[in-house]
């Protein structure tokens, strides 16, 4: 349904940059953007990557309305040779159409796409930033532009992709965070759109960010919707936890967003022979890990931040301090081998990096 | 925080209006639209009336990558003496900051808001169509537009008003319609975004919708994302029940929007001495009274519709006809004294009505 051909009109008005050490996170944006459109006659038509610029959007518009939208995560990494290459883009573009699939919206051509994201992340290569663990974050989304306040799968849809140079998640290097456990409010459950990413769930989360921000936490643990149990995601991020030797994951129960990351995590670790394992979990039972002393590391995995250690865990006004509030062995190692796949410092042996340039 | 003047710029190029009788529902846009904007150091300001036209957003902006937006519906009614009347307006700017509230936006002056659609209706008032059963639809809602890839509340807002005029619901008057329970997916879970009128929810609702039309059906019946075994929904509109002589609807629990719609209904039946009753019920209990010959009606209620009889009910490969797949009693009571009100042609005990002119 697309056509190869992407048109290209140059942004004659480049922006200054930031400087590689003033980056946060997803503050700036590019010169350029892609953007593809939807009409169920053409399909997806009309590629061009063109300047970056506002989007033009009737008032009915049922992205406003209904949210019915889903978006992409991956990061551009510049090498010490000056290499610009992506990680793992068709995991991503896997998950897209995963999660068009749950909002009703078309598929796209993954390869296409990925291809797309190469030609704008060459064009706009000066915005890679440079300084230690910078990158380009790159988002891809797409909207549906319909004007129709109907409730139904939009006519019209609009693939964008954005560049935004992105600072270290962590400034004085890894660091862990205290996360409280939720208890009121529910990020998704089964049946719902927890494993699409999409607006809604975000949108749900925000009041719960909100409240346990004021009591000192960086984010939140959060449990199954159902019967409020289980272990879930961690913030924005896929969690595990080291027991006895062991790293445990929450399994894929369709409320819980399969991560990147999270998968790259659990190559790593059957490759280094740990024991890794995705099942249920309770908080009960890691409680109780706790209690025994078998609790060795808890860390959450994510695009932005790869690898964000656990240092303290609340729960039902109790505090569990891991690790001594340091970060764990397990976790550093991932963190320091993965960073150093992604920024080309460390050998890439499951082909996970492609090259930009 | 809001100032009480409003801006008005004229639209000078007005649209041809569409035959009263050719109406559809949310395809057609009237000349003028409401727009006010929220800053952190300003409030909610720059209040105006100005042309319809598209809005002009970052791509960034935080509404279409984490759906950080509430809306309202509501309707205007044209009487047959040409007065022009909105029906309880104030339920709906009360819910829309309840909405705000869960997600994170800044609360809105409710009686500013009102007079804001009132002017805007007056100034589009020969956009009410007179054809009966039609009404201008009324649709308010905010949008976060702060470019910014967090995920953290928005800094800034707009708080919008779009008019569109809308035909009959029923082109051939009121007519019951079938409904298939929904297993697998669900709408929203209590801790979620249920209770809030927000993008997400009916997000969640297109693929269920999708399958379910796919098989003959109008709608589903949501059920609650705990247990599967509570009725919390129908399609977008709260549900009604006649059993033995007692009208019973879900009792609201965090996931249930409360209905405007539905709290009139209760006022009326209450004020005519027929039983209601706001308790939890299981799809189980209402196949029970079913079997015995006790369920004697069932129907919707919502802005679009007023109230929608359910003929057929579909339930784990079950068809449950209700009333004989006729329109119930008390559900055409029903219709008939709150379209009566809405056009002015029964008394409002209420005080329902706020006249626009």
């Amino acid at each position: 349904m697309s056509e190869n051909k992407i048109t290209y009109i140059k942004n004659e008005n480049v922006k200054e940059k930031p400087a590689s050490d003033q980056l946060s996170f997803g503050k700036y944006f590019t010169d350029h953007m892609f953007i593809q459109d939807y009409t169920p006659d053409k399909g997806w038509h009309n590629a061009r990557i063109k300047p970056y610029e506002p989007l033009i959007l009737d008032p009915a518009a049922i992205v406003f309305h209904y949210g019915q939208t889903v978006f992409e995560g991956l990061k551009a990494y510049r090498t010490e040779d000056n290499t610009i290459q992506l990680f793992r883009p068709d995991k991503n573009m896997e998950r897209l159409n995963h999660s068009n699939d749950r909002l009703c919206i078309p598929q796209i051509d993954e390869e296409f796409a990925i291809d797309a994201i190469k030609q704008l992340v060459e064009i706009d290569q000066d915005w890679v930033p440079n300084a230690p663990g910078t990158s380009l974050y790159i988002r891809p989304f797409i909207i549906s532009t319909e004007p129709y306040l109907g409730v139904a799968p939009s006519a019209n849809y609009q693939f964008i992709v954005i560049l935004s140079p992105v600072g270290a998640y962590y400034a004085e290097g890894i660091n862990p965070v205290k996360i409280a456990v939720e208890n009121q409010f529910v990020r998704a459950v089964k049946g719902g759109t927890g494993e699409a990413k999409t607006a809604g769930n975000y949108a749900s989360s925000l009041k719960a960010q909100e409240q346990v921000a004021s009591e000192g936490y960086a984010q939140v643990l959060w449990l199954d919707g159902v019967e409020k149990k289980y272990i879930e995601e961690v913030g924005s991020m896929n969690v595990f936890f080291k027991v006895n030797g062991e790293v445990i994951t929450p399994e894929l129960n369709g409320s819980i967003l399969e991560g990147v990351t999270r998968n790259s995590v659990i190559e790593l670790l059957k490759s280094w022979d740990i024991p890794v394992t995705e099942r249920k979990i309770t908080m009960q039972e890691l409680n109780d890990h706790y209690e025994k002393g078998e609790l060795e590391e808890a860390f959450g995995s994510g695009t932005a931040a790869v690898i964000s250690p656990v240092g303290e865990l609340a729960w039902e006004g109790k505090k569990m301090v891991i690790n001594n509030g340091d970060t764990g062995e397990i976790a550093k190692r991932l963190y320091d081998v993965l960073t150093g796949i992604q920024y080309g410092k460390e050998n890439d042996p499951f082909d996970w990096l492609v090259k930009v340039k």
